[in-house]
């Protein structure tokens, strides 16, 4: 250790570099017209003068702690301030800000050089209408997480790391997927839901099946109207039931 | 954000805060003498002449990735490499390195002033046995979670975290827990085991009714040999069952 500080002492980039710079960049992750989409911000690059997109984010400032920089940068591309974000891992390859016009970008953007850059990533769930109305941060894009455009840094893995970790969440807390639907849907919604999320083909007859045995998804006796194929029936998700099975299960 | 970066860019030591530092910590658990206990390493504060106490860690070097540096603590400390780090938290409050004698032994460790200390912490469940042979980085303790000494920084609150954590995941993989016992335990074992992770008292019927409906958790022919109470049966835990259970489990 003593040698690898000596050796940071006499070299003025190489001190900076043991310096790295910490950000947060946040993964808004919702459903729009059936696709599992990702907010991303736009930026301007001056040097190409061409439009280029990202993941919100911005290192912390000097009296902020982590969470605080990740709602700030939640605010500053939605203007929502409620959303419960969760912090699920931290970003640091050395290799993250090796392309050239990355470090560029970062070296206008924050007036100075930087080396290094640590990124703590935030992710969130939410509705897709619920996130456009202020847009602090310039413009912001709900881009299909398959139609993905060019993006900075490890910008793509952070958003598919998400994705993993949303299926992983989503297995211990189902009840987040009730989130993006309305107080009453049909089996067909719930169902496109998983698949999108899941990114696979449910079979239609197991998933009927599966769902029946869920004892927190209850049928009701309302019906589709208006419709030009049969009706479908509604079902609503009991938070009280689910919260008694969740509270039992797996629980020595 | 323009205005942040002209403040810094005028003032030396502004800027130094600007540019945390990024360090590692290792919370390793093992259940020690029926006590869950966390590996804590001895340092020498040359202020004071006194032994003090801490979590394994080390700021990041220039080349290595996160993960590679929380392993390098990890070897440094116990000597192992194979055991499976799990990252679970950043912490990076402004406050962390507020405290005159954390900041002061930072300064004489590093031989430079460390301002903000953003650290990425790292988990992982070892038997205590298997952690102790090498000792790099000095004297290595387990230490009950109940009896930590004064610690520096806010790694009292990391080993909170870490705990709560480890609840959390024993849930969603309860095969975590089989891992601290022999292959083949008694029900004893096994709910002094929960009772040491968890910090509560089961009641012993509804553990024995709850045991027997686990169907990874196996009964076998076996019994306690020389004991002077009535001997009691050995179970096994069944990888196979368990993962076919657990490929079924909450998922649509």
């Amino acid at each position: 250790m003593n040698f690898y500080l000596n050796t940071m002492q006499t070299d003025r980039e190489k001190k900076e570099m043991l310096y790295p710079h910490v950000s947060v960049d946040c993964v808004l992750l919702g459903i729009d017209n059936e696709q599992l989409c990702v907010l991303l911000v736009e930026r301007r690059n001056a040097g190409t003068g061409k439009t280029e997109y990202k993941l919100p984010g911005s290192i912390i400032f000097e009296t902020e702690d982590l969470d605080e920089a990740a709602y700030r940068v939640l605010n500053e591309a939605t203007g929502l301030k409620r959303i419960q974000l969760k912090q699920f891992r931290s970003f640091g390859s050395p290799t993250r800000t090796s392309k050239k016009e990355d470090a560029a970008w970062l070296e206008r953007a924050y007036a100075m050089k930087i080396g290094r850059l640590v990124t703590i990533a935030y992710l969130a769930l939410c509705k897709v209408r619920k996130a456009k109305p202020e847009q602090k941060q310039g413009v912001v894009q709900w881009t299909p997480v398959k139609k993905l455009p060019h993006l900075p840094f490890d910008h793509k893995e952070i958003i598919q790391e998400a994705i993993k970790e949303i299926c992983a969440w989503i297995e211990v807390e189902p009840s987040i997927v009730f989130n993006y639907l309305p107080s009453l849907f049909t089996a067909l919604q719930l169902r496109r839901t998983y698949e999108v999320i899941y990114d696979k083909e449910l079979d239609v007859r197991n998933f009927h099946k599966k769902m029946n045995s869920l004892p927190y998804v209850v049928a009701t006796d309302e019906m589709e109207k208006g419709v030009a194929h049969r009706s479908a029936r509604f079902y609503r998700f009991d938070k009280v039931k689910y919260n008694q099975l969740y509270s039992k299960l797996n629980k020595i």
